[in-house]
């Protein structure tokens, strides 16, 4: 499916560092010339940002987590149909924040939707898309979620429905992103982001050029 | 799928009879010593039903067709895992008032989500579960609405999310479950709703006899 581009995803908990460390290596990918598309779930598209702002206030919770699920699974298919798939076909960098391992680890380890039912939503929004990298930013849950607090303190924002969740909840959450990362050690590269911003910047730079551009330039000689 | 037991739906458009008829031919074959499990779309499992109620209020619907498409599939999937397929499995009759069809004709045909959207949802909703047979009820939606109407007026209920939208949509909806029909003659058989109840029920009673039990009662002999 990512034959042409490559897709490369962020995952963790909150206040890991995500949405900061995939602007720096979108800028790094740039100055190497590259073409680089930043999105982010749910969202990446005017449908599906419409349903992130639903299902982050917390309105659909009551609903329960299949529903909550299924929803997230509809803003995917709109998302990888009308700008992942086709960013990717055209040879570009797609670098998105939060993709199907947030589902697994919020809605299935968290929130006890069925392993099974979650695979048929997956299969339904991404078909057999993956990522071709993902990175997972692990944090001791105390101290991203201070972060968290600090930038909505700054911004004046109030918690999500995610953040607003307990101790237990974030504890459990990054045991989960840690089990997918043991699970699919070719697809996933645990980063200790208690590092300083610029060493964890550095760590995935040089993870994505061993990766994919090292390879491409001894390819190309 | 469904090798067991054998699955009926009823489709069509709001105050065809669908509901009436269903619980005829439940009586009708139980009376013949037949197991039988009626169950409805939205709904038949507790989750599901939990989300009909949301969905047919309307609230949903600000978050546009792909977002209740995806709802349905969601509670179809539980309905399917917990409901229908052990009931077939032990080899009962199931008869459901609404399936799939009304996705594509509902959200589909008069909701302008992307057939192939709506063929990912209803994938990981049911499989390869496939009705063996659906009865379209097939009514001018004057006559119905009319029907729904009065049968609101007695109730003390107002309209429901679907049953409020205007002609156009439900002539609309007709049509729709018309093509379906057309598409598939093997499974789906359209019968005239606007002759007295007890020639509808006396056709489908047929229908199935034909279809399911004669067959059963040659292989039998």
């Amino acid at each position: 499916m990512t034959e042409a581009g490559r897709f490369v995803t962020f995952e963790g908990g909150e206040g890991v560092g995500k949405s900061t460390q995939l602007d720096l290596l979108a800028a790094h990918l740039r100055a190497r010339g590259l073409e680089v598309v930043t999105t982010r779930e749910p969202g990446g598209t005017p449908r599906a940002e419409a349903l992130r702002k639903v299902l982050l206030s917390g309105r659909i919770a009551p609903l329960g987590t299949l529903a909550e699920a299924a929803l997230f699974a509809a803003a995917r298919l709109d998302h990888v149909q009308n700008l992942i798939a086709p960013a990717l076909a055209r040879g570009a960098f797609v670098l998105c924040d939060r993709f199907t391992d947030s589902t697994r680890a919020y809605q299935g380890a968290r929130g006890g939707v069925a392993p099974q039912q979650l695979a048929l939503l997956e299969r339904a929004a991404v078909g057999a898309l993956r990522p071709d990298l993902t990175i997972v930013l692990d944090l001791p849950p105390g101290v991203g979620m201070n972060r968290a607090a600090e930038r909505r303190a700054a911004r004046g924002l109030r918690a999500d429905r995610f953040e607003a969740e307990d101790a237990v909840f974030h504890e459990g959450l990054r045991r989960a992103f840690l089990d997918i990362a043991e699970q699919e050690p070719e697809r996933c590269c645990v980063i200790d982001a208690g590092q300083p911003v610029d060493a964890v910047a550095r760590a995935i730079r040089q993870l994505v050029e061993a990766r994919f551009l090292d390879a491409q330039a001894a390819a190309a000689q």
